[in-house]
């Protein structure tokens, strides 16, 4: 088991580098407070007697040695950084989690006979350069690392340049650089269903699917007082129709069916002109890929018949789409049975939200562990996981990680 | 009549100074480029002999004397500055208009009873600094001049040091210095009716009577993934229905209703957040005071069921509000007879649009003539007016001016 009180300051600690004024976390990936974290991070490994390897695109690895040399290892982390105004919890639970778990098995003098290597993924969120979760897709093949680096911020600044700038560009190539035999991610849960079942932990069995993308609508610019209604080519209100219809979805298709437009723009965004130009999202998640599709056709289904009743050209661009993701029965495994030797009541469950481990799980048999996120919120400040909970997820962590390491 | 050659050239002479790439205008209010046109505008009264008066908010008067001392003067005029990108009709002509008829009665010695003074009102348009027909309102004392020289542009620029710094700050009250007697203001139509009916200038009885105001609903940020569509209050979807019902309002009010969102700003506006602040604005219009309050009150009453339905709090502020304007019959009869002696085909119509001549028309007998706006468009470059027809309006105009003037 983990020492809470130093799991518990180790939180603490981390929480502090990039802290907003209300108990949030500011520390969007490869800024000033990301390369603060990077640093601290990579002491702690150092301490720990880790390999450190950081890889061309900023992921850091600190490898642990095994005593079988033939034997795969297990990977376990998450991300440092964070959504802007965010909580203190998100991905930094579960790498602050595989420190705890390298830290205890110094401390015990515990071999493992798989090597274990900790991993911090660089960008997980996604909000200051898309997509999301691109450190690990990069490095688990999903994603060119010319176009990633390529990538570009609000203010104009390129990803690359960043990520040297930050001291973070490293040497070694950003794929597998071993044989691994698992990989586990501990995060909180980002949803109600573990709070609203009175659980402890999650054991994650898979993951969503997803379909992102951006439709714009291009009527006419025209003055809001003399133009008759019948005159008009109005943007907003095509753009007005898909939103309703893009949250009425789900009702039509499956119970797990998520539908959300997130972002929405506007031009030229004047009280008395008639908006010309609309451009907003859609965000469509579930298990079945096949409900995914049914839904995304629909959306652009709407987005025709808007168009043509406001007399508008339109277009849409796909911006990331993945499959659902089925996790490993032997990871499954080991998550379930150290949550209930710890004698937490875990319930399995489908993550709603994206995670490192969609691309880990590419390249090995990987699982998750989930903690309860009170009211199921994320990506704020007020998100919330009580210290106990997540002991609780951070010691299921360890003892899946150490199950699947000495096996 | 006017000298049709002179009247196009000074048209296109105004249209260089602010001039954009793609043939429109941007000459904001107290730019460098506003002090130009100013600058030729005092010029081109000093060559004809009026007697120039810059008053405390930078309005410019160019007095023309009668013959008869207790007479009221006759005011014609109208704004030079424009929109961002907008185009060069708009209130240029109505002011070039007013110059050619000063020129126009000097070239052929015409003196009249009333005296005639032309005037260029400063920030018309209401863009770089709200709201628009400032100096106008101003004026007649709709606007508090201390309140008015506070305002700030985007850029945090003073309204009153922007003034200073063009030079136009001038020393004269900004309220009536004169008995009036009539008010006459030339504006290109803005709308289709005058093309759409086939008619040669527009013959302007009144002005729609309009409500701005702003709607903000405040519901949750949470991740869209893993939070299920019945946790959600989402601000987006909220927003999307009023702005469906602001459009389809008017087909179940008057003829004449419009009702417009041109403005929406969401956050924190990330495609996979749940949108938290949707703040989004109301522009509705009738000729009617009681079609323009029902219009208001179906809109707040629709904001109320959409927060409801999301389970979110909402508010709203009115920014602006306008009675509708009734022209005086004197003054209309000038601008139909004018026309009809001229041979030109008129019609009489509601202004869509608000005009300086609104609240010119709280001091004195007003009323407008109205240009035909090929295919109704107005605000952006591709504004256009044949120099026909700018011609035919500017000499309905002059005639129905030195009707007034003689009478
Ligand atoms: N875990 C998480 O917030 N991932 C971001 C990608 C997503 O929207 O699911
Ligand atoms: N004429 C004109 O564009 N006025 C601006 C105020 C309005 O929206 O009517």
């Amino acid at each position: 088991e983990l020492d809470r009180d130093r799991f518990v300051e180790t939180m603490r600690y981390q929480a502090q580098i990039g802290a907003t004024e209300d108990g949030g976390l500011h520390r969007l990936t490869l800024s000033d407070a990301d390369r603060e974290i990077r640093d601290w991070f990579a002491e702690q490994m150092e301490a720990e007697g880790l390999g450190i390897t950081i890889d061309e695109f900023g992921n850091m690895f600190g490898y642990r040695e095994g005593t079988d040399p033939d034997a795969g290892t297990v990977l376990v982390g998450s991300h440092l950084d964070s959504q802007p105004y965010g909580g203190i919890y998100d991905g930094q639970l579960g790498t602050v989690a595989a420190l705890e778990l390298v830290r205890t098995l110094n401390e015990a003098d515990i071999e493992t006979k798989h090597p274990i290597e900790i991993v911090n993924w660089t960008n997980e969120e996604g909000s200051r350069f898309q997509p999301a979760m691109q450190g690990s897709g990069v490095w688990a093949g999903e994603h060119e690392l010319a176009e990633e680096y390529a990538r570009t911020d609000a203010d104009g600044n390129v990803f690359e340049d960043e990520l040297e700038r930050i001291g973070y560009k490293g040497d070694t190539p950003a794929e597998p650089q071993r044989e691994y035999e698992a990989g586990l991610e501990l995060h909180i849960e980002q949803g109600p269903y573990l709070e609203e079942n009175g659980k402890d932990v999650g054991v994650v069995t898979g993951v969503v699917g997803f379909t992102w993308g951006e439709i714009t609508f291009r009527g006419e610019a025209d003055h809001s007082g003399p133009t008759p209604m019948h005159h008009r080519r109005d943007a907003l209100v095509a753009a007005a129709d898909v939103i309703t219809q893009i949250r009425r979805l789900p009702d039509a298709l499956g119970e797990r069916t998520v539908g959300t437009t997130g972002h929405i723009d506007a031009g030229p965004n004047s009280i008395n002109i008639i908006p010309e130009t609309v451009s907003f999202t859609w965000d469509l998640r579930d298990p079945e890929t096949a409900v995914i599709d049914e839904a995304r056709e629909r959306v652009l289904a709407e987005a025709e018949r808007a168009a043509t009743r406001e007399g508008i050209e339109w277009e849409y661009t796909d911006r990331h789409r993945t499959d659902p993701v089925q996790f490993s029965e032997q990871c499954i495994d080991a998550v379930r049975d150290a949550a209930d030797s710890l004698g937490y009541d875990s319930m399995e469950m489908v993550s709603g939200a994206g995670h490192d481990a969609v691309h880990v799980a590419k390249e090995m048999d990987t699982s998750m562990v989930f903690a309860v996120s009170e009211g199921g919120k994320s990506h704020n400040e007020s998100e919330f996981t009580s210290w106990d909970d997540c002991y609780a997820a951070a010691n299921t962590l360890t003892n899946a990680a150490v199950s699947l390491a000495t096996a």
